[in-house]
């Protein structure tokens, strides 16, 4: 399942030629559908407070009942905003008994963050909008 | 326009409070509603290349007039696309005569790369997800 998942953007070997490349040269349709679907995942605010609890909960894991009771959502709703984030490959997860347990895959954030990383050195620009800017 | 669009995510005196937090820290409503604001922006596959067109253009920035070859879409369709994408902070543009030219807001991707950073230090956990993990 999640080797599968993390498929999305590639394993580490295929980073260079995909999706570093995000702010350094342009995306082709492949590579920009591929990772339009792990942001899509995250473009919910829902979604955001759930990765943000998973991920910050010391000892790695939390139990879907620990989630559930911060949101005024229904049970199935929760576990379909977690089932899209696991389909992204930004969590994972493992059922025990009557509960399941998620889990950051900090593999997947480290590599948005790398394709979201300007090049080392890169200064920013001095510009600024001036005024009367228009769309 | 800009300062107002930058605010989704709040000036760098704010990062620390809000969105830095991502996994270290569960996100309260606002913060995440702001947040996904802008991972919706880059949920999109158009919006992703057209994006990486402008933040990799050598000169930093990329008239529209440039941009509108590369897709089969009309015009109108490429401007609304640009336009999500500034209203989000990450991009912001000028009018000169004729057409309209595009930069990276490279502080938005810079707080994006940042909030998706784990804490320095902090290691991959080993774990790996057992065979039959279930949602």
């Amino acid at each position: 399942m999640s080797k599968q998942e993390l498929k999305v953007l590639g394993r580490s070997d295929d980073v260079g030629a995909c999706c570093s490349g995000l702010l350094t040269a342009p995306l082709d349709e492949d590579q920009a559908a591929e990772l339009a679907k792990v942001f899509k995942a995250l473009g919910d605010p829902v979604r955001l407070r759930l990765l943000s609890m998973i991920a910050s909960r010391a000892g790695g894991e939390v139990c879907v009942c620990d989630l559930t009771p911060a949101f005024d959502l229904s049970q199935p709703t929760i576990s379909h905003h977690l089932k899209l984030l696991r389909q992204a490959g930004l969590i994972d997860c493992e059922r025990r008994g009557t509960w399941v347990y998620y889990w950051l895959v900090p593999e997947m954030t480290d590599r948005l963050a790398g394709i979201l990383t300007r090049p080392a050195g890169e200064p920013l620009p001095a510009r600024t909008a001036p005024a009367g800017a228009a769309s």
